[in-house]
């Protein structure tokens, strides 16, 4: 039955997805000042990649990079955003790829003209979410799914070391125009909480002073009336995300000015 | 000849471009407080659509870009960058497209199996250019290549009216990130040209004394020690770039904090 269902994507697989065009996602978790990324080892290549999968000829492109995280992961529900498309000559994911090992490891055989077997470009979708709620299972086609520290990425296959580099400096950007750190803090959060998240995703320390001037100036924090009482002498003041000021920025432009 | 290459084309273009996949590039124009995007009219194609083209199975994705620019307008050696990559189901490019117009004007059939009738994703450039340098020209395949005013932007066809908006978009957050403006001003700029400047490039009226100290705080801009005299009384401080602050940014996440 499993091989039956191989052998019918290796065949006819262009017929339901796009050739030459595949997804790729890195997914960043956070939690507890700790930033990690979800790696999987796929059946058929030796080392570490991203999550990755064709592209259905019925869907948009956002709801087939749900489903890839969702099959190859067990994870649902990200919300997940392009950041780059990788097509540079020889980035393919098959192109390379063992055919002996593939025959071995699944009993189909994969002709010279497969669809599989050609270039291929590939958009890169990034997510955040609480590593400490998520627990990754891996597909019949991988054999680990697992966080990995982002100060211990081993070498990944293909380009994907790019498509992390590239993914971080898209989600750095974003995080000083779209409310990317929203689902990682509670709806009221202290300083020293957004500090933490901050750090963890720019990957560098940030004045603690400084720091939250600039979030208020750039229109993206709310100073609440309100404190948390965390201790006998210590009641830090509360915040939240300016969200209307974000949605008015999304479809007029920054607030700057 | 013309006749031979079409048809060439036509019926082996998969073999030099990859199929399924293909570029569209929103360029805008700026001078003297306009802003300006290029249109094209296809021979094909009733209405106006942006420049694009498919991609050589040799070339990286941004030399594409450059080079489908260069074909279809003349206009050489633009900064490209990627912003978005559209594949939504029935967004294709020829689709719909007219067997019969496509007969009477190049003399060459288009089988049903064509490898140009099928899904096309295609990946969205933008870049700035100082319109008042640069006069396109159309090639072979189209009929009309002009600088449109963004405020009269016709209907265009395909998703383009989506991506013109998209790319809108990119560019407005990338403009306090990248040194985007910098090739539209003189090295050393006043204010108000600045201001002039980013006013037409994020569609709105921007605070003239607020405006200048977010770009400071933002580490974008310096200030020079240096005045332009424009008349008796007149002479304005100049400012310019902080290049070394964009690519450090660049390079470590940005410099707030």
């Amino acid at each position: 039955m499993e091989i039956s269902k191989i052998e019918d994507f290796v065949r006819n697989g262009y017929k339901e997805y796009l050739p030459h065009v595949s997804i790729d996602c890195a997914i960043f978790g956070y939690h507890d000042q700790q930033l990690k990324i979800l790696l999987i080892k796929h059946k058929l290549i030796l080392g570490w990649c991203l999550p990755g999968g064709y592209i259905k000829r019925t869907e948009r492109l956002v709801e087939a990079a749900n489903r890839i995280v969702k099959e190859r992961t067990g994870i649902d529900n990200l919300f997940l955003q392009q950041f780059k498309t990788f097509g540079d000559p020889n980035r393919s994911r098959f192109k390379e790829f063992d055919k002996e090992e593939f025959f071995k490891a699944t009993g189909v055989s994969i002709d010279k003209g497969s669809w599989l077997i050609d270039d291929t470009i590939s958009i890169g979708f990034y997510a955040i979410t609480d590593f400490s709620l998520t627990v990754p299972k891996p597909d019949v086609m991988s054999n680990e799914c697992v966080w990995c520290d982002l100060s211990e990425l081993p070498k990944l296959e293909f380009d994907h070391d790019q498509m992390v580099i590239d993914a971080l400096h898209t989600l750095r950007i974003q995080l000083y125009h779209y409310p990317i750190g929203y689902t990682m803090l509670p709806k009221k959060f202290t300083l020293s909480e957004i500090h933490a998240l901050y750090q963890a995703l720019l990957g560098k320390k940030l004045d603690v002073s400084n720091f939250p001037k600039k979030l208020i100036a750039l229109g993206l924090l709310k100073k609440l009336n309100e404190k948390r009482s965390i201790g006998p002498h210590r009641s830090p003041h509360l915040y939240c995300f300016d969200k209307k000021k974000y949605e008015k920025a999304l479809r007029e432009g920054l607030a700057l000015g």
